[in-house]
């Protein structure tokens, strides 16, 4: 027997909303410490990895860890039928092939279940080792995601460039090329609105934006997102699910075979 | 001679917009008691009915019975020129085969007239009997907007149940099924959010949700919607027009061939 | 060596919206007295001209007369990159072939730069003399929109008629024809409500609306908006750009060749 019992419905949906052009199908994992998913992109380059802890629920209860295959573009639909303010129940009986979402709004007047089918999806586990980053950016969401759209409609990738003044993000396209520079800025109104650099090196790398772009529909979850980077690892790009969890995306960077091509100027 | 002067126009609009999409041509019909129109749907399966009473118009001169067929894409093209605030008046001369729509902003600084070719449309006007119905719910329009809205993600049509308790309303499709219960709540801040429930016995019907969800257009119109249900009757989705009328919705319930396809656990 | 600065860079962000449809290539020219342009559409009906004067900016360098051809498009793709409150400054050095647009938010904590490789483009100067006009139209800019955009849902031609009274547009299609009139009204809260007339004689002119629902592109940049009419000449449609310029629109009226066809009843 599943039951989680979320107050604060609309993290899930924005949840879903965040990583459901990313990944089709996936396995929601759930055990006595938390609901949990883990998958590759359709293309194989880019991990999600979501956590959702056990204490953030007002309700938890998972009998024996669970794994459910579901179409996630089927749930965030569902999940859009959720009222903003209302309160979402998962729910699973044991050895079920049916998930079913409950849905109440804050007064009680609406009852809504949706009952899902699950799917059997193959798929395995990678360990993410811990691992220490050269650079560590934490900024304003919104920011980062403006500077990805606008830099993709010059080019294709973004050379992020981290040295103690600041981040440069840069791209070079056919007809232009483009540099944004946010300077550390840790006296502001709002602790959100910081940009804070964290670093031992000066590093400096190059991803795919349209990945970058991707990963930045988890903008409504958190005022603020971290990003960090090692010449030898992916990139992480962390957004907090309010005090209870994370979503974690992971991309690997482009090796430049061709500087002219694609390193814009320093 | 034809003359009706309807200060509060954007009533007007707002009519055009709730049936233009569910019916192409239809007549206008005028009377000394007041503007009205019944027609089919394109595809002969709903019916709508609309009534405004002349009472409800500042100025209403109609000196002999007129039936005037107009294509309402283009009506409502028309209408969508006036501005929110603007007085709206329908002229015609008699046997002319124009109507004229006058549009007078507040301020009278800017008057617009739109002339129209009226069209010879054949209709019939069925004699719609009055009913008992065993069961009738009134509800906040946006919730059963959103309720239909909300289903047809998941399935074609919606079977409406009522009890005493509250109203449910289920879906099933090939992934999933749902049910939405609303219950009866008349201990609410606004009258308009309440929902009432008046029955004589339970009743529970099918409808295709494609035709609900073209009802819903007229939700702008009233805050709140009246369903009328009875096993052998067509259903009555009933938007008020402020004080001075409505628009009336029928549409026949299906008959369930298979039950294990089309209907949602109760 | 240009270097010009603009402290409220929106405005070069609403000039671009403005014309881009209208113009693909363009060149910008700068003098010691401003920064301006003047093209012909691309199907060459009609023209645009744009002026900036050197005064409204908070630095302008101009060493010497300078003529950059850019791609309008690709350039408001640029622009649009500049928050709302973002400083611009345009930069080139002398006898490069690109063109530098620097963002500054107001904080300064993040600075942009996008550079574009300028274009070859051919084009003539075209002299435009200084004319007296029959009727001068003052109006809100926003209303001239909604009235160009309301009657393009019922024909292609709109005619201009000025009277001491006021201005009258009217259009004529298959199945529909309008009259908008708007009376001189000079008594107004705010002084861009007014519509204000000035003539020497009545006019009527007939022009395409495709050409005139482009030219409301520029409604953002100004309360109101002018319109210049006589006989023998294109009409002007002038916006202003804030205290520093305008943009002009030139087109020539339609010679009418069928009366019965395009001529709307006065």
């Amino acid at each position: 027997m599943l039951e989680l019992r979320l107050v604060q419905g609309s993290l899930l949906k924005k949840v879903l909303d965040a990583i459901k052009d990313l990944v089709n199908d996936a396995n929601f994992d759930c055990s006595s410490s938390g609901f949990s998913l883990q998958a590759m992109d359709s293309s194989h380059v880019a991990l999600v990895a979501l956590l959702l802890r056990a204490e953030g629920f007002e309700l938890y209860r998972c009998d024996r860890n669970i794994s459910m295959g579901m179409n996630l573009g089927n749930m965030a639909k569902m999940l859009r039928c959720a009222g903003n303010d209302d309160i979402i129940t998962i729910k699973a009986d044991d050895g079920s092939d049916t998930v079913t979402f409950m849905f109440e709004s804050p007064t009680q007047d609406k009852i809504s279940d949706f009952e899902m089918k699950l799917m059997d999806i193959d798929s395995e586990h990678l360990g993410i080792p811990d691992a220490e980053y050269q650079a560590i950016v934490r900024m304003p969401s919104a920011e980062f995601a403006k500077i990805c759209k606008d830099l993709a409609t010059i080019g294709d990738t973004v050379v992020i460039s981290v040295t103690k003044e600041g981040v440069k993000f840069s791209t070079r396209g056919d007809t232009a090329s483009a540099n944004v520079v946010l300077r550390q800025n840790t006296t502001v109104d709002k602790p959100e609105d910081a940009t804070v650099i964290e670093m031992t090196e000066p590093v400096s790398l190059t991803f795919a934006l349209r990945y970058m772009n991707s990963f930045t529909k988890a903008t409504p979850l958190s005022g603020t997102v971290t990003i960090s980077l090692s010449s030898e690892l992916p990139v992480v790009v962390e957004y907090k699910v309010a005090e209870m969890g994370y979503i974690r995306f992971y991309l690997a960077p482009k090796i430049e075979e061709d500087e002219d091509e694609t390193k814009p100027e320093v």
